[in-house]
Parts: C-alpha cells; structure tokens; sequence
C-alpha cells in the first residue's frame, strides 16, 4: 500500500481479478476465498482512478470490503443497495460495469460524482446530501411489499450521516410499519469533519466496549444460574438485552441491532450479511470501519484527504490539491470571522459539520468557547441560533446554501418571523462545478427573497463578501450574504469591519442606452461587456431590500435594464427588479440572466458558467440579441 | 368538570385565587397547598374562555399542574420556559398577567394562539411549528453560559413532537456542549392524530413498565449481594443503568433522565422540579399526562376536541364547531384520494402527522395497506415517497404549505432532482386565519416555482382541485396543487378522474383592455370585478409550466395585465408571468396582487384578505388606481 501521494500508482496497477469483474453477477461467481484479492485490487485501481480524475477518495477505501460484499450476498440491481452521501460509491461504480469509465469522473458528459438513478441500473438512488438512504430504503422496502416480490433493500449510511434528524425519523417510521430492510451502519467515527454528538459517544463506546458481545453467552448463563438475577432480566426483557449487548439505543427503536463486526473482515462480513440477509422486520448491522483504509496518508488525516484534487502529472511533489492560488471566498468570511470575534464578544460562530469547508478552522481554535460544530444537523443549527439571538448573543451560521434548503422552515418562523439577530453566510452560493447539480446553491435567493424582513446581500468580490458580513452583523434583524466556491478577486488588503449603507447600490460604470444591473460576482465579466458596448454597470449589493430609487433613475435614464446573478431566473433577483417596477407602474424593457431552467451538470466551473450565458461573451450576446430584436420591435410597431 | 360541551362555563366560574395571579411572581407566594385548588379554577376558566373564543384546549388542560408547578418552582422570566408548539400555552398566558385578555385570543389584535416574544416577557420563544424548543433553549442556555449568568432555560415538548428530527438534532446536541437546561417530556402518547413510531413505543413501555423505577434500589441491593451479578453489573455501567430504569434511550445520548412521574400530581412535581432544578449539565424529565384532563369529552376524545370553535351563545347543542357549512377543500382531497386510490392500486398517502387536518380518515380506512402516517417527520415523509416512486409505486404526500417548508431540500434533491413522480396534495395556501403567521402558507409558490421540472397548479374551486390532483397525478414527474384552508365553491357533483391539459388556461370571461390572471381561488372576486370593469378574467391554472401562448395573446390585446395570487409578491406567480414577458422582449404593464412583505397578523380570514386587497373590493380598487396612474403617465409622457 502507498504510503505518501507519491506512491500513489501513476500507471495502471495489475488487477487480474478485477478485470473480471464486469458486473456483480460476475463477482458473485468468485469463490470466498478469492474476495481478499479482490479487495487488494480494488483499492489499488481505485487509488490509481482517483489520482487521475481527482474525488473523494477516503471514504471509498473504507468501504472496500463491505461493497464487495454486499454484491456477493445480495442479488444486485434486483436487489436495492442505498449508499448514502454518495462518497463511499466510487468502488460500488468500479464493480457494476463502470470500471472503464472512472477516467471520466466528475467531468463533463462523464460520471458523475455521486450515485445517480441515470447513470446505471445499480444506482438505486441519487444522492448528494446526507442521510437519506434510511427513508428511501424505507420507501423501497414498502413498495416491494405492496407488490408482492421479495426484493431486498439494504442502505449503507455512515455514523456521521446518522446525526441528521431525517434519518433518526427514519429510524422511528420503520419498525411501525415492521419494514423487511437492512441498515449498515457505517461507524469510522467522521463525517467530513470529525464528528460531535451523544450519538457519536455513545457509538464510540459501544467499539469501546466490543468486548461485551463476546460477554453475551456466558453472561446469560452466569445470570440464569443466580435466582434473583435472573427473575430482574426476565422480567426487565429488553432492558436485560440492553445491559448484555450494545445498540440498546436501536433496538429501543424497534430495531434488531446485530455488532460491532470489523467493516474489514471479509469473512465476517460475508457471512454477517448472509445471516441478515433473510431475517424479517428492520435490521440494523454495526461495522466498524476506517476511513481512507490502506492508505497511510489518508488513515493518518482523514479530513485532509475527504477528496483530492488530480494530480498533476508534471508535480514533483503533488499536494492534497483542493484550491487553486488566491483567497477563497470561504478564507475572506474566515477572517472576517476571526476579527469580528476579537471587536465583538456576543459573536458565535455555529456550523452543521463543515468547519473546514465553511473555513471556520482558525476561529474554532481561537474562540473555542463560541465555536459550535452542531454535526450534521441544519435544522438544529438554525434553531439554536435564534436562541442565541433571544438572548442577546450574536450568532453567525456559517452554512452552503444547498445545506440551508434543509433549514428553511427554521430560517422563516423561529429567525425571520421572530425578526431574530442571525446572520447567515451563505457559501457556494451558484453553481458549485465537479459535484454537480445536487450540491450547486441555486435557489438560495427566490427562497429567500420571499421572506419578510430578511437582509439579503450578494458581493462582487471578496472585499465586497467582507463589508457585506459587517453589515448583515451589525444590521439588527436576520441577514443573509451569499457568496460563491472558489476564489474572487480581493480588492485591497482591507482589515475594517464598516458597515455598508443598507439598501445603497453603486454605480461602477456610467454609461448609456444599457444598464447592466448586477447581483453578485459577475461584476467582473459585466465591465468587461460594458466597456463594449457603453453600459452603465451597477453593482447593486442588496437584493432586499432593493436599491428602489437608483432603479427608478436607471429606468428613466436607460432604455434596457439588464440583470446578472447566478441564481434562478425564476424568483431570482431579477425578479425583485421587475416586481418593483411593476408596483410602480414603471414599463421598461428587461432582460433577465441568471440560471436556467434545467439543472445544470457538473463539468468545470467556467464551463458551466459559459454554458449558462454567464461569462462575458454570454452577457454581451444576450445584451446584443436583446437590443436587436427591441430594434425590430419599436421598428415594427412605429 | 362538566361531562359535555353543554356543561362548558357559560358564566364566568368564582375563582377567587386565580383573580390574585397577576404575574407568576404572586404565584410564587402561595402556599403549595393551594396548589390543587388552583389547578381547579384554572382549568374551569380555561374551558370558560376557550368556549367563548374557540381555540386548542385539550393540551392546554394536560398541562395545567405542569405549568403552575414550573412558575412556583422557576423564577420566570428570569429564568426561561418555553413551550413546544404552543398549543398547550393557555394555562401560561393565563398566568403570565394575560387572564383578563383571554378574550380576545385568536381574534385580531387580540392575544395570539401561540407564544409570541412579542407579546409578553415569559414567551420566551415564538413557535407555530412543533419540535424547535429544544433547540432554541439549548441556545438559550448556552447563551447564558457565555454571559456568566445563572439564569436557568427549561423546554416542554410533547411525546408528538419528539418524533421530529430536529428535536433529535438537538438532543444529541445538548450533551456534548453539557448546557445546563431541563427538557420536560409531555407525555399524553398524542401528538394532534394519535402518535405511530418506534420512539413511542418504546415511550409507552417506560409508561406500562414505570413500576420498574421503584424496584430500582432494591434491585440494586439483590445485585449487590450476587457476585457474578454485582460485577457484570459493575462493569455494564451505563446498560446495567438501562436494565434497572428506564429511559435508557435518553441516557445513552447523555441526558440525565428522571421518570417517569404524573404530570398531574402537583406535589411530586413540585418537588421533582425542585430537585431538579440546580444540577448540571442536561436533565430530561419524563411526566405522564392525559390530553383534555378534567373534561370528560376531551378526555375521551382528544383528536376531535383538539381545537374547537366559539360556541354560540344562541345555539342549544353546541359542537366541537370546526367548519362551517359546504364542501372543505381537505374533503374534496379525500374524496378524490379515495376515488383514485380504488381505480389505481399503485397510489400510496403519506401523510406527517395530520390524517384528519388533511382528510385522510376515509382513506386510512379503506386502504390501510397504502396509508403511511409518519409522525411528525416532514423529511422523512418526502424520501419515503421518493423511495416509493422510484420502485412503480405513486406516492401522494398530503401536506400543509408552511410544513412542506420543513421538506423543501428533499422536495428538492429526492423528488424533484431526479425526476420522481410524487404528487404534493398542499392544503393551507394562503392564508389561514386565526392561527396567524406561522400558520400561513405565503411562500410556496415562490419556493416550488423556482424548482426545475416542477408541475405546480393553483386551483379555483373545489372542482380544478379534484381535476388538478388528477393532472399531477397522471403526469409523470413531480407535481404540486396548493389549494386553501376551508371551504370553496364546489361547482358541480363530480367523480371524474380525467386530468387537465398541462399547462393550458382557460379563459373565463372575455373582455378588453384589463385581463386579470387569477392563480388560484380569487377567480371568484375577479369575476366579480370583471362585470364591473368589462375584464379579461383567466383561470390560469398552473403557474409552472405557465400557459405561455396565452400569456403573449393576452399583452397583445390588452393594455394592461394585473397578476393575483394569495401568495407572497415576491417570488410568486406573478413574476412568473413577468420573467415569460422579459424572456420573449413583451414589455407591458403589469400589476401584482398578491400577499405583502409584511406577516399577516392573525384574523378572520375574510379580514385578513381584505387586509391584503384580496377581495374584490380591493381588488377593483388597485386596477382603477392603476389605470388612472398608467393614463396620466401616458399623457405626461406624450
């Protein structure tokens, strides 16, 4: 097994096994004995696929073992595995036919990042968020009752995915509907950050204390022979149980909890499976696995290598690539964090599981005490920040805005309805590149537009993100900056904490016949257009409230007002401008760009960008077009 | 107590100790002997004033002890009680210096049906929605921490709302910051339908087993004695402690729990809460109590005297008085559910906990096979029916506008990302009354209509409903049909199950200059007005995918387009018909009528409408506005 990213195989490694495996009707051919080698294989071409196309790596070389033999035991497509997150799927991939095809991961027209319902028979179902499998099982498993087959359904979720309050319902619904399905609880003890929680304890102490399982048996027996011990376990039935074996917690749920087994034993798990495979109601097996297993600098940071970037073949000494050069929107909201905590006591900082995605990692080791990792758990996130905010705290929930989707009731009655001192920074905010569709932030601006007395503010650049946090700060009432993935310029070295004017836009270029109305970080490609063709360029800041009066002055003095975000259309910010003009019966022409209709697939992020008209030669056709046919028009009805 | 609703306290009852109360601090001086008395003359005003305002009582009479027992023992406000969901709030408004303004609950202006932080310091935090107080007191408490103060947060939740993921969220939370708060467990085994679940029967076994708390110590000691016992017990540690008391399920997350204890036993609770009170870290408090107590109907019958209407002075047998006369829309659902449900063997109903809000009780009846109540678990509900979709089944999801709020990212990434065929049957669009804001459902045109691949209809009566359901439900894809609280007009006896054409208005009154473009049940209204103003009346049906050819017709032959919708402006149908016309160059006047961006205090609907320029008057009023305003400016401009 390599040891550094060096040695990580940079020709194809010899897989002779493998090669065979062309489905898992074909790995189900394979005697027990040769399961081991199989797994050798897998994760090295796994390791050698991933070099090449960057992903997610650890948590597929952790479940190794545990795909194959799933495979093994169940009849797959026929029956249903669930994998959900989707970051463990990349050896599922590499044995249901796609082996070939893992070159083109994650890029355009190739396979995509995550299990897709599209993409092959055996992806059951489409995941990108956590901790859905238990309920889409759930719904499987009921299906296949009403129908009347013996399908099975088995969901592999991981320990940290179990945080989420979707799955504990999903754990509540199945044994009152007494569901024929399997549970694989995942455990290594990380989500994508490290995990938090009772849950998490109470999981760790369940490996802590594996020994109890073996204590079973005979602890039956030393109990039956004492009379007194005896009648209490007898008659106390599943408390005795939940004294004797782990998963007390599961199996007070309705559960038959079977564990902890070794999620690396092959054996054990083969014939684990084979034993669950035909017990009736809701199972529940415990395994135990590490995640980045066989790859030493993986094991070692499992955080640091949740995904790599390629490698570069020219790179002598290849990093684990997340970014390119240049700050990142999440480093600006980062420090900015840091010093408004250092100027501001009440500050805490709150995240659902994403410390290092979200780049809270300096403040949580700054301000300890004001940190919150709430594990996966947005709902929870939200809520706890308004009531922070009923006591005069000043909570900032740093979150994605795909994530917040899961918080939107909380966000609109226990913050918005309240008028509760919140802020929300809002990252990849737009399209979101390699992930894809599920994890792009499209919509964050139609949901939360609608929402009276939300702050709702999209920056230019990173100067702009930093001013905008200040202000959704200092505003008294909840605020919402969105800003995108990845890098943007950073204007100046800029360490104030001002305020900006609420509801002001600015103009960044005058100029005349267009107005090039821009919501967000398409700045930067509107001037370039507009030096073309004499826009005037607005930057305008605030989507609520909206600057009213300089759209006022831009209507009267333009004869084309053009809006720019990446969002929606639909609902979107151009949407504010053209309901604002409409209640002020204002009859323009308007030209709306932002995202279409369509989910957008993941390819490189200019791609997809270009791809939605978005880029300057996109804006410049559409302004062009747009003129042209208003031409055309005024022509034709004068 | 009287025995029916004609024993309700038509006159005000003597209740000479609860006049004294005006706040909780004069509470505090009493004697714990006149505790009982109290709960007495509490529980009779309640049912005195809830007769003459209507409202939720039943929760509200299981916590009367509970809530005199955590003021005499709590120093509110200083110290903080929070109410989940809020139903059970009267006793505490009561108390809290509100028993005068009882009076005025649920009318306008008047005392709200829930805890509102604006209302009064001891409504520490605003819910509408269940299952957010522990959440919200965890911020609380953490907040207090931070501050240096001793101030001490106590959350009351109820067996029903447990099930909801974000209370679980948050109790595995608690524990790993160790706050120092109180969850009270409500016990009555009822959310609003009866409760289903694997967390309630593990809760009723802790209720049919709680003589296992007594035999805990001398357990101990028999165990104690016995050495093979006393040592697996020893080092058993926590699962020992499961097998001795209940509440194993708390503990393993890392509560401390007492219980369970009868919530209607005063002295018990008041010393329990006392003990309680200054231990560290996170307590959880298990009481038992029965919804409706002291009112033998409620008692009997809690789902249906969960909320009752105003009795009228007038009438001699007064009703558990929901509705008033004529077809609800919710019927018009479960008929329709019923009528499908036996032609197509496939349908499923989901339904979160609402089986009479939404009308599933025949359903559940005839197709108990095909009927999922998943408690409250609004997530989960939505991925089940994705699972359920994905293997032929055609799940229906029957749910409250402001809950599918809860749903909205697996709305998003479950069912509509991958293209599932669930239909939405959205009961309480719009506005819905006395309930108020948290209520309302202002915003799901916005948040649906943004989604790609969304069929999204906005029915006029009750005829379109059951024809829309149909369409969504023949259509393969997601779909919704949002449809209003209460009664519409049912145009005419009707079993047909043909769906509609996709995406086709119709047109429903020819006139000229002004065409109105209702999305929803304001068809009426603007009928109305069109005789008056000789309108273009159009019932527009589905707002995504929008009738685009007529649209265009309609701003070629008329001089202006007014837009109405009992949505929010921001985001909703309206500005669909506004980015189509910006999409295609159209530029036309355009009015939208619709909800403000303000929240709409609780009234009689009716009011509320009128409120919001939604009936007809105001309707005719902001098109003549309108037009006047659009003439002048043509005559300035030219």
């Amino acid at each position: 097994m390599p040891k550094t990213l060096q040695e990580f195989p940079r020709q194809r490694p010899d897989t002779p096994l493998l090669d065979r495996i062309d489905s898992p009707a074909v790995l189900r051919t394979l005697n027990e004995s040769e399961l081991d080698t199989l797994a050798d294989e897998l994760r090295q071409y796994m390791l050698y696929t991933v070099g090449r196309t960057g992903g997610h790596f650890g948590a597929g070389l952790g479940v190794v073992e545990l795909t194959i033999a799933l495979h093994y035991v169940y009849d797959t497509p026929e029956d249903r595995l669930l994998w959900d997150v989707g970051h463990q799927a990349y050896p599922h991939k590499i044995l249901t036919g796609r082996r070939e095809r893992m070159a083109s991961l994650r890029q355009k027209g190739g396979l995509a990042a995550f299990p897709r319902r599209s993409e092959s028979e055996y992806d059951t179902f489409g995941v990108g968020h956590s901790s859905t499998s238990i309920s889409a099982a759930l719904g499987m498993a009921l299906a296949h009752r009403l129908q009347g087959n013996d399908r099975r359904t088995v969901a592999v979720i991981g320990d940290g995915a179990l945080t989420a309050g979707m799955a504990f319902e999903a754990l509540n619904h199945a044994p009152e509907v007494k569901a024929d399905m399997l549970v694989v609880l995942n455990d290594n003890d990380m989500s994508i950050s490290r995990n938090v929680g009772g849950l998490n304890n109470y999981l760790t102490k369940i490996l802590s204390s594996r020994t109890y399982a073996s204590m079973r048996e005979g602890s039956k027996k030393i109990l039956s022979r004492i009379p007194g011990a005896w009648e209490i376990a007898r008659r106390t039935e599943e408390h005795a149980k939940g004294m004797l074996v782990p998963g007390t917690l599961f199996e007070e749920l309705g559960w038959n909890y079977i564990g902890p087994i070794d999620g690396h034993d092959l054996p054990t798990l083969v014939a684990t499976l084979r034993k669950m495979r035909d017990l009736k109601g809701p199972q529940f097996l415990h395994i135990f696995t590490k995640k980045g297993k066989g790859f030493a600098p993986a094991e070692a940071d499992p955080i640091g290598y949740h995904a790599i970037g390629k490698l570069e073949p020219e790179s002598q000494s290849p990093q684990a690539a997340k970014q390119p050069s240049g700050p990142k929107y999440s480093a600006v909201f980062g420090q900015w964090l840091c010093d408004m905590a250092a100027k501001d006591e009440r500050l805490i900082g709150i995240t659902p599981a994403m410390k290092e995605g979200s780049d809270l990692v300096a403040f949580s080791e700054r301000f300890p005490e004001r940190y919150f990792d709430v594990a996966i758990a947005e709902q929870h996130a939200v809520t706890l920040a308004a009531g922070l905010a009923c006591e005069g705290a000043k909570p900032v929930v740093a979150i994605y805005s795909t994530f917040l989707q899961r918080a939107y009731d909380q966000l609109i009655h226990d913050v918005a309805v309240q008028d509760l001192d919140v802020l929300f920074a809002i990252d990849r905010a737009g399209l979101v590149g390699e992930d894809g569709p599920t994890h792009a932030g499209s919509f964050d601006i139609s949901y939360l537009r609608c929402i009276p007395g939300m702050l709702v503010m999209t920056p230019s650049n990173g100067h702009e993100l930093r001013r905008m946090l200040s202000t959704g700060y200092q505003h008294r009432g909840p605020a919402a900056v969105r800003y995108p993935r990845g890098n943007g310029p950073l204007l100046a070295a800029d360490d104030s904490l001002e305020p900006l004017p609420i509801g002001k836009a600015v103009i960044r270029r005058q100029g005349s016949g267009v107005a090039l109305l821009v919501f967000g970080v398409q700045l930067a490609e509107a001037l370039q257009v507009a030096d073309r063709l004499d826009a005037t360029v607005v930057d305008m800041r605030f989507v609520k409230p909206l600057d009213q009066d300089l759209v006022r002055q831009l209507a009267a003095s333009h004869a084309l007002l053009v809006t720019i975000e990446e969002n929606a259309i639909m609902g979107g910010a151009g949407s504010a401008v053209s309901e604002f003009l409409a209640s002020e019966a204002i009859v323009k022409p308007l030209l709306h760009l932002g995202l279409p209709d369509h989910y957008v697939e993941h390819a490189k992020p200019a791609d997809m960008l270009a791809e939605c008209g978005l880029d300057a030669a996109g804006i410049e056709a559409a302004v062009c077009r747009r003129l042209a046919l208003l031409e055309a028009n005024s022509t034709q009805v004068v």
